[in-house]
């Protein structure tokens, strides 16, 4: 290891390094992790795994040769989220552009939040802000990068509170206040309850509306919550709206929603961490029709845009909004005596102070694809998951969970052959709710496909299968070899294995 | 650009664009970034640089040659953080294993929230959370990398909390409690108090305790401080410890702290963002003597060991807590029956829901430099501060604001021929505080150097330098370097610059 002061970008063994990790990425990441012949996952226990990654740190340095072999390793053991048979996560694919977008932000090595040391990166991530505002409708939004779409929903409760209650909230506290309340969708995300966790809310002020058959929350319930809050003395703060949900792709209707914010002058959040992507789409934008009308977004193109994770962005309706809940003015790092227009440093407007500069890799992807390409991923995604709708209706055993799907994650059951043509008594539904984590052991094992399940307790719904199909590798054959994938392994169950 | 469905990395276009860029990063990024006869800065306002970057996107997609002409753009714009006369962010240096690990992070871009989708970024962080752990003194410590340090703080605030009221909180919510205090110096960082402004409790309710001249927290201060709050009727939470102030470099005596701390049974957190890396060196690690006493430690390895930005680990004493204090076992994630061992799904330890591996890239650069290696760079951080304190005692005009460094951020004033000799009135300081802000915008039209520079209002200090030495590259030619380009430039001001 090189211990000289000049660069160690110019000592050949680190050029070398560097040459053979680029091709061993190319090769055994990128080229192997996205061909339909290898394993989507080399799974091994944590207690296997842990003896073969060899991880134990020592006092001396490791020779180069040595940390290939490191690289070698994590690649092989990895899950490869870009593989077309990867269904596991929202998240998936691998692009070109936005993967080298960021490995150049990470080669440029800053924080996004000063234009002194980021000016390049504040400009990207505004622009690109300016965008997703016009995509949404905020004709004046702004808003910023946000470690995930948790985070988003977080950061939407705050300014939601700080424009109820006032800038002086930000001095007192919740001390004195009357007790404030939080809806969301019996469909919608989890992470509203840690935002009442970590704000110091509650999260039993955090209150589930239930939703219609399609999914969509009962706006007049909402009303009706509201109201019965209100007249019990609690503060109505938001209702975090949901396009596309985590488990059954539902949508809420925004229009609907808006009236009913509107009228008890309620923040309005739409959470479209997923669903947010058919806004790049003509075709499919209808679906969120009305966001325009809230006041805030979490749209994450991590996974919708398959940007790699995380590039969750959060946008305001309300410019300057993000500065007077968040800014604190820091003189160590906000200096007004700048030679330049100081209201480029962004840094304030998070409750981070250092943050990554996500918006990189989203710039370089959409501007790779332009406009036309980024519409055009959402809408082949559609097609396939169309497709495999069909495929799933016409084929025996399986059940879909919705009758019709909404977003690109589909969830049924399978009904093995062996469980096929009884009553379907609660025991009958106990054990179809075996069924996946059977099948989804097996493919783990060999690793020919990863597919989510999960069971939905409140609907009371046993454990079901979630295939998200948005990887833009993915063709109908990838949806048939799927059905059949889950037949042949689902099939080979018994009555023992119950 | 391709539009098959087979994998974009088989594409000969493709193929090509990520060797040219491959060729562009190692050359112009990683080579001319740290080139010391390169500039670390070409800087342009914001609006003549809107003007160069040609961001707007628009319908239609991009070719692969313009996509390298934007690349090549970005980074020529962009500062050079790598370089050695980067002296201006607690982040510095440009390190081929860590940088090498981040990218290959990306490139097999997942979330660390199952073990499932991350087997192997799963075990990566665990072991080092151990690592750490161990060099902190916590036996049985576990943690998890933050985005960044603020949240960091934020989290060990939030876990005190919940410690401190018990579980019911999280349902409850603050209100009907005893308000609450949380404690630092009046040396240490503003994030403690943006969480006193998220978690609900207030900025009012963050107080901060007087320091002595080498900028320790007067111990008996925090003492009676917590009593009488106590008499009050607060609830005395947390006191975050400082080891490495941001601006001075301030290390609180921890031992003096944890007997405060136990004394009470309130919450001892230490903010080593940035001086924590001294736990690296047998030589240093004496300044954070007493830590392991405490219940929480913040160690930003972006800063004092050159990682690429963000790896903010966030440490906790008792093993659990994190899961007890956060976790809300959302089932479509965190199924209990899968064929593995399920502690090992992670994500629920933290509000973010997906979270980057910032893990690998640490571990990567820890493995190969090894335990000797990682202190070493500590050391000589050191000997370069040390260096160049010497050398600015015995230069004429420049006058350090602290006698003794702790750290390796040296803050000084530089009194240009100008302003020497005359009577050190409130007007003749108000000019010296001028000094720095005219040096630095030379600098950073010359683009030679970039140092930070900051007034200290609650100490009644205006503007002074504070050079930020943590690049490996340095040695002492660039510390003599440093002070005959501040001489240069700040002998050059004359009296009308005043």
């Amino acid at each position: 290891m090189a211990t000289s002061r000049s660069s160690p970008f110019l000592d050949p063994e680190v050029i070398k390094y560097m040459e053979d990790f680029n091709q061993l990425v190319m090769k055994e990441a990128l080229q192997g992790g996205t061909d339909r012949k290898a394993k989507v996952i080399d799974f091994h226990i944590p207690q296997e795994l842990e003896k073969i990654m060899k991880l134990d740190i020592g006092s001396e340095p490791e020779t180069t040769d040595k940390m290939l072999e490191h690289c070698k390793r994590i690649i092989k053991y990895s899950v490869k989220t870009g593989h077309p048979h990867f269904y596991n996560q929202l998240y998936s694919g691998l692009e070109p552009y936005s993967l080298t977008g960021t490995w150049l932000t990470d080669a440029l090595n800053t924080n996004i939040h000063t234009y002194e040391v980021a000016p390049v990166f504040v400009l990207i991530e505004k622009y690109l802000m300016e965008k997703m505002s016009s995509k949404i409708g905020f004709p004046d939004g702004e808003g910023i990068f946000c470690p995930g779409g948790s985070f988003s929903n977080l950061m939407a409760v705050h300014l939601a509170r700080f424009r109820k209650c006032g800038p002086e909230i930000a001095n007192t506290g919740l001390w004195g206040m009357p007790k404030m309340r939080l809806y969301q969708s019996d469909e919608a995300h989890y992470s509203l309850k840690k935002a009442g966790l970590f704000l110091g809310i509650g999260m039993d002020n955090v209150i589930p509306i239930a939703t219609d058959d399609k999914g969509r929350v009962k706006a007049d319930a909402l009303d009706a919550q509201i109201q019965k809050d209100k007249a019990a003395g609690y503060i109505p703060l938001i209702y975090m709206a949901t396009s596309g949900s985590t488990v059954l792709g539902c949508f809420d209707d925004l229009n609907a929603v808006a009236d009913v914010c509107s009228k008890h002058k309620v923040w309005m959040h739409t959470d479209a961490a997923w669903g947010g992507g058919v806004l790049l789409s003509d075709k499919y934008k209808h679906l969120m029709s009305g966001v325009d009308r809230g006041d805030s977004v979490a749209w994450n193109l991590h996974k919708m845009a398959n940007v790699p994770v995380q590039a969750s962005a959060f946008v305001v309706k309300e410019t300057g909004l993000l500065q007077k809940g968040n800014g604190l003015n820091a003189e160590y790092l906000f200096q007004p005596d700048k030679p330049y227009d100081t209201s480029y440093d962004i840094g304030d407007r998070s409750v981070q102070c250092g943050r990554r500069a996500d918006a990189v890799k989203v710039w370089m992807q959409w501007k790779a694809l332009g406009d036309s390409g980024m519409g055009e991923r959402v809408e082949r995604a559609y097609e396939n998951a169309d497709y495999f709708t069909r495929r799933l209706r016409e084929s025996e055993g399986f059940r879909l969970v919705l009758s019709e799907f909404q977003c690109t994650n589909i969830c049924f059951w399978y009904i093995p052959p062996c469980l096929r043509g009884k009553e379907e008594t609660p025991e009958w539904w106990a054990k179809v709710g075996k069924v996946a984590p059977l099948i989804k052991a097996k493919m783990m094992k060999e690793g020919t496909m990863m597919i989510g399940y999960q069971p939905l307790t409140p609907k009371k719904f046993v454990n079901f299968f979630r295939i998200i199909i948005h990887n833009p590798l993915c063709d109908f054959s990838d949806m048939d070899l799927t059905v059949s994938e889950i037949k042949r392994l689902g099939d080979a169950l018994t009555a023992e294995d119950f």
